[in-house]
């Protein structure tokens, strides 16, 4: 039988019904017990009269039974307006116990004082708290939003190996895994496999995926394991109109959030889900770099010259909103220096990406690439690599259209919309350079 | 300006348009040159008068480019009855040379008596070949397919770390990696945290992600690393409840392949596209042997009483054709010793679990799964698993609901779709112990 969840309970009233969750609370009344259920949708009563002589064999199994352990119950579903919780009230006939849970090491509805890795050493305990479980349906419908809208735009989804023969991009940060006789790296991002795509005559790809970082840094927004949403498209003119579709997926996912979640979220979370208006601004970075120094007497230290670091994206975030009155900011005109090497630079040098600013943090890098065999070659070379980035260089020696793409961490996304306070606490199960556990 | 693709040409008869796109074949003829141009979507004609002056600068950019380099055309769509393909033809004003294209090492177009070897070494272009890259656009659809079902029945999807802190479920066949001063190991499957969800209380979840077996096997239906497509749901009353699940997301995922390319798959790989009807046939393993051995003399080697193998999966699907005139069929009442510590028996010992079989290969193993803490303590220690599996046994100490699941490996799934000759051909780029390039 299906099981039946909280939020459909209103279609069964009057009805004998099964019901199965976990115990949320009991309250044991002198002449009644009430105990609340609950299920990922919601919570419902569960009423035991104890003058009842049928009912004394389920209050027995009730008194053995702690908080969040799981029962099945059969029962009538009654409508009751005297019950705050949803004006109805299981009466059960019968009561199984699925599973019995020994005490918990913290209370999961009140998380205030756990300190964080406690609560990661429980995390299948932490999520149990509504709200954090309710970040994972809220990042769910978000990636659901993205993956429809490029679905209806005939995008591919594509899954690209994880397991490398080269350290690419950068060998520092990858991590090396023993391969039967020789060695594999860890994918730091599909970007080369996406292009190999482009070069495939694929046209239009995605992937949603883990992606590994070997940063031995913890800072409240890096992991070394996270889920990288990855668009790459051909016969681009230039990286407006990689950006102008990263406008648009952006807006349906958060579109998607809105029609489903936008209540609950404000009243949980207290944030409005903002659909941004289209366009979303633009600025050059030198113009950029005035306009801070102008507002806020912000001076690009000189190291930084020709980017952006953690402080200078919060002060974009907060001219863009005082500029434009809007919460994402492009930023074109990085130094191609500051940039990896398949990135397109045009006859002047000048870099053809982008960076996007949301909430005054970097959650993207997008570019057109270099697409063109011998330019590439030049770009590799340039930036001193050789026989690692030897493989991908070949892919452009046989013809390949024009393309862009970028990618999003959806952690990173999630955190921002929801106002949460790290990664820790958005990805399912954090990874950083100290924690693999559970 | 967004890229016009070939399948939407027609709405731009007698236009001046921009197409961009790979150079097919050229047709040099005494008085005319024909360019044929492709994209993903289909092809077109390009139709150079060489009588017409203007046209002269054209024929000389023409002249220099090989098949499988790029351009961009601009100039007049014209509808023409006498063209064979789609009966148009672009009459170009001005043509941009965007990449040029070496010689290649093979034809792509014809693939008898390449190796496959060397097809994997230029994948990208191997996937130039049109039902190569028709597999890539039927996988995108069939998991589509699968994840709206699952969105629909309100299923969450997560993200499951890929970085394990200890060598769970079989330690000789996992990859180990260097995880800064110690080691991690990477998943072989999201089993655990699928049901660390459970116990979370997430209660439906899917996750689509790579999953590792550091298998040193050469088979056809064998890689290191695969696309795995997993559920994981709560408050099921037993595995039939798993296995009605999994016959729904078939359904939903065939039904959507069908829909959008059952003609061109009759066409290009000459199969139908069958939509199983349900329920699915079922049968016991001791009356599956029985059926094989009275049926085609088969009888099961020692080693595998209690399992299948190859050839006696083979055979089953012979038997399901024959006796129910069905694809799919799933066998149950395998030996609790063939299958994982994870799969819940019930009070006689007996295995609360299935496989499925189609076309002649287990394509799942599914379960109810065991989520008593005593229960799945007892298991593991039969097994002789202790430390390696003590993070996972805790996930079920403090309540969690009876829950099961299975697994399907989209890439096995995609081969058998459309009888293809194995995994290599059916991945994106395959990934085998001699295989990490490109």
């Amino acid at each position: 039988m299906q099981k039946i969840y909280v939020q459909d309970l209103n279609k069964y009233l009057g009805k004998e019904i099964s019901f199965s969750g976990f115990i949320d609370s009991i309250r044991d009344k002198k002449w009644v017990m009430f105990v609340i259920l609950k299920d990922s949708t919601g919570k419902v009563q569960m009423t035991i009269e104890k003058s009842e002589e049928k009912n004394q064999e389920l209050l027995e199994i009730m008194n053995q039974l702690t908080v969040d352990s799981t029962i099945k119950v059969e029962g009538t579903l009654l409508a009751n307006e005297a019950v705050k919780l949803g004006q109805m009230e299981i009466i059960p006939q019968k009561i199984e116990v699925t599973s019995k849970a020994e005490p918990l090491p913290f209370d999961y509805n009140n998380l205030e004082g756990v300190n964080i890795d406690t609560r990661l050493d429980y995390r299948w305990l932490d999520l149990r708290n509504e709200k954090n479980r309710f970040v994972r349906q809220i990042e769910s419908t978000l990636v659901m939003g993205m993956r429809e809208f490029l679905y209806e735009q005939d995008f591919t989804e594509i899954h690209t190996p994880k397991l490398l023969g080269t350290a690419s991009e950068s060998g520092s940060e990858v991590f090396e895994v023993k391969y039967f006789d020789r060695f594999a790296y860890l994918a730091q991002s599909p970007q080369f496999y996406k292009q190999m795509a482009m070069a495939a005559g694929l046209s239009k790809i995605f992937e949603v995926a883990p992606a590994f970082r070997a940063e031995n840094s913890n800072t409240n927004r890096h992991a070394t394991e996270f889920t990288s949403f990855d668009i790459e498209f051909s016969y681009i003119d230039s990286y407006e109109d990689v950006m102008e579709l990263e406008e648009n997926l952006l807006i349906a996912g958060l579109t998607k959030v809105k029609e489903k979640y936008g209540e609950k979220i404000k009243e949980i979370f207290g944030k409005e889900v903002v659909i941004p208006t289209k366009p979303f601004p633009r600025i050059k970075l030198e113009d950029l770099y005035k306009e801070l120094h102008e507002r806020y007497e912000y001076q690009i230290p000189t190291e930084d010259i020709g980017d952006l670091n953690a402080e200078a994206e919060k002060l974009t975030s907060k001219f863009a909103m005082e500029k434009y009155g809007h919460e994402f900011i492009f930023i074109t005109g990085f130094a191609a220096t500051k940039r990896a090497f398949y990135h397109m630079r045009d006859e002047n040098g000048e870099l053809q990406g982008y960076d996007l600013i949301w909430r005054g943090m970097e959650i993207t890098t997008g570019a057109q690439r270099e697409h063109r065999y011998e330019e590439i070659v030049k770009n590799a070379n340039e930036k001193g690599l050789k026989e690692d980035v030897k493989f991908y260089l070949e892919f452009f020696k046989y013809g390949c259209p024009p393309h862009g793409g970028f990618a999003i961490g959806i952690d990173r996304l999630t955190m921002l919309l929801l106002n949460l306070s790290g990664i820790k606490e958005t990805q399912f199960l954090f990874r950083g350079p100290n924690r693999l556990n559970p």
